[in-house]
């Protein structure tokens, strides 16, 4: 199944002609998420041709602008198209009292209907669960109450093993239970382990969402071996001091919590645009943490 | 001295990737505008490289999100690049409310004073006067309260005759009073009419703005005779019922007003994204005025 990131906006506070504000789309499992919604994403969605109707669920780090500014165009343009399916939006939960009004005051009422689930900080909990795919978020360290997420796919049901379940004679009732994990008593009586019977699960992917934050090792636990981890990358080691005072992470900050926790790949991003070229902030991660990558606008990263 | 528009935004209430949601930025006279700010007017204003720390004055004509969503980022990247002059914002009288606390929730006390001026409709005032531009609003009919704008350059101070003014052995005391454009009683007694002691002045030039509107004959006492009206045409003539259902107008309905107005130069936008090409909306309302122009994001319009 389809797991991937596209990068919509790989900027941070300031958007340029060349980065836009933060926002992400997710594509899990035929889940469709968007992760943070900075001012002109639904143009970003346009540009790299992501139909944005299909979005299921809206996740928000936090009340910065550049994470969701864009939400209020969005939303009325997914309205001005003829959307009927609900929207979720997850975020801080003064969301809903800062983005209704400026939907309502243009007079039109929403075709569908739009629920805001709203955190209170710091909160580590299960924000979305279906069949394939389940959310989490967990508290990041920013000026502001901002929460990090963890998206992971979960794994299909056991896969039975036919010449298994043949040898010792089994039922087809037996096997709704087999792919739920049970152990079986065969017809002759003995007791046949699970995991004779079926094929072993593939390990679930996952994907951790980091920004905005300040370096963070309570994040650790949260975060322990994902497959991709993005994680806020503002400064370089020059401007160290800047991240600290504005509780922002350098690009070495982000390559030390990948190598802490284990992650297959950093993908790093948020990046100021005081900054001409990316090498630094490449360079200086490497050194602690590989493989790492520079998030760009129009990226597509497959888990 | 100058005065010029630029288009920032072309398109209607869904921004496109080649034309975004309405924003104009005006320069006169050494007076810095910005009319609407649609979601991503600041990439615009990057991508025509229009420095938007000099504006002084941003004018929202009504609240649908596609005229103003742009307005707090917009504000707080003002804010990040460390403004110090204070903007104004004039706009319907709801408009502090719903902006202020998309500022506040950040945490960041602007560095700026930031003052809005609120209309109630349906008005026609003078919304700004200083010594070189004066802007009145007037009503226009839309589905909810809206206000076009009309800038005037104001002309400069009458230019003194300076062979009528020694013709009649006149005093230097006198020359403001002319400047002003009063008469002038000579040292024989002689009343001087003021106009043959100066040259004529030049025209004010001026620019209107009428976006969105349905066709509206009331609004021409407003915009009698300007050098540029920029008059809203969502729709061509196919589609007069849908235009006449949401308050909007046709290429034609832009064109009657801009001869029944006698106005100099018609540019028309606020298109419809369902449009491939313009002919139509050309063609239709040249049938009717000449000359007319269809407005493009970064589009440049001497006045």
């Amino acid at each position: 199944m389809k797991f991937e990131v596209t990068i919509l906006g790989s900027g941070s506070s300031l958007p340029t002609v060349n980065r836009n504000s933060t926002a992400q789309f997710v594509e899990c499992n035929n889940r469709y998420f968007l992760i943070d919604c900075g001012e002109g994403t639904q143009i970003q969605l346009r540009r790299f041709k992501v139909k944005f109707q299909k979005i299921d669920v809206i996740l928000i780090s936090h009340l910065h602008g550049d994470h969701f500014f864009g939400l209020p165009g969005l939303i009325s343009s997914m309205h001005l198209l003829g959307r009927e399916k609900k929207l979720q939006i997850v975020g801080p939960r003064e969301l809903e009292g800062l983005i209704r009004p400026l939907l309502d005051i243009g007079g039109n009422t929403l075709n569908f209907e739009l629920e805001f689930i709203g955190l209170n900080y710091p909160e580590h909990s299960l924000v979305f669960e279906d069949k394939k795919v389940k959310i989490h978020c967990f508290p990041l360290k920013h000026r502001i109450p901002t929460h990090g997420y963890l998206i992971t796919e979960k794994a299909p049901e056991f896969k039975l093993n036919k010449a298994a379940f043949d040898e010792h004679q089994l039922r087809l009732t037996d096997i709704p239970k087999i792919k739920r994990g049970e152990d079986i008593t065969a017809p002759n009586g003995q007791v046949i382990p699970n995991h004779e019977l079926v094929f072993p699960k593939k390990a679930e992917r996952k994907y951790a969402f980091c920004s905005d934050t300040k370096y963070n090792e309570s994040m650790l636990e949260h975060i322990r071996g994902v497959d991709l981890l993005y994680h806020e990358a503002t400064f370089i080691d020059e401007h160290k001091a800047r991240a600290k005072q504005t509780f922002h992470s350098t690009a070495a900050d982000a390559a030390a919590i990948a190598k802490a926790a284990n992650v297959k790949v950093l993908l790093i991003g948020h990046f100021s645009p005081r900054y001409n070229t990316l090498d630094a902030h490449y360079n200086e991660a490497k050194e602690i943490f590989s493989p790492v990558l520079l998030a760009d606008d129009g990226l597509v990263m497959k888990i």
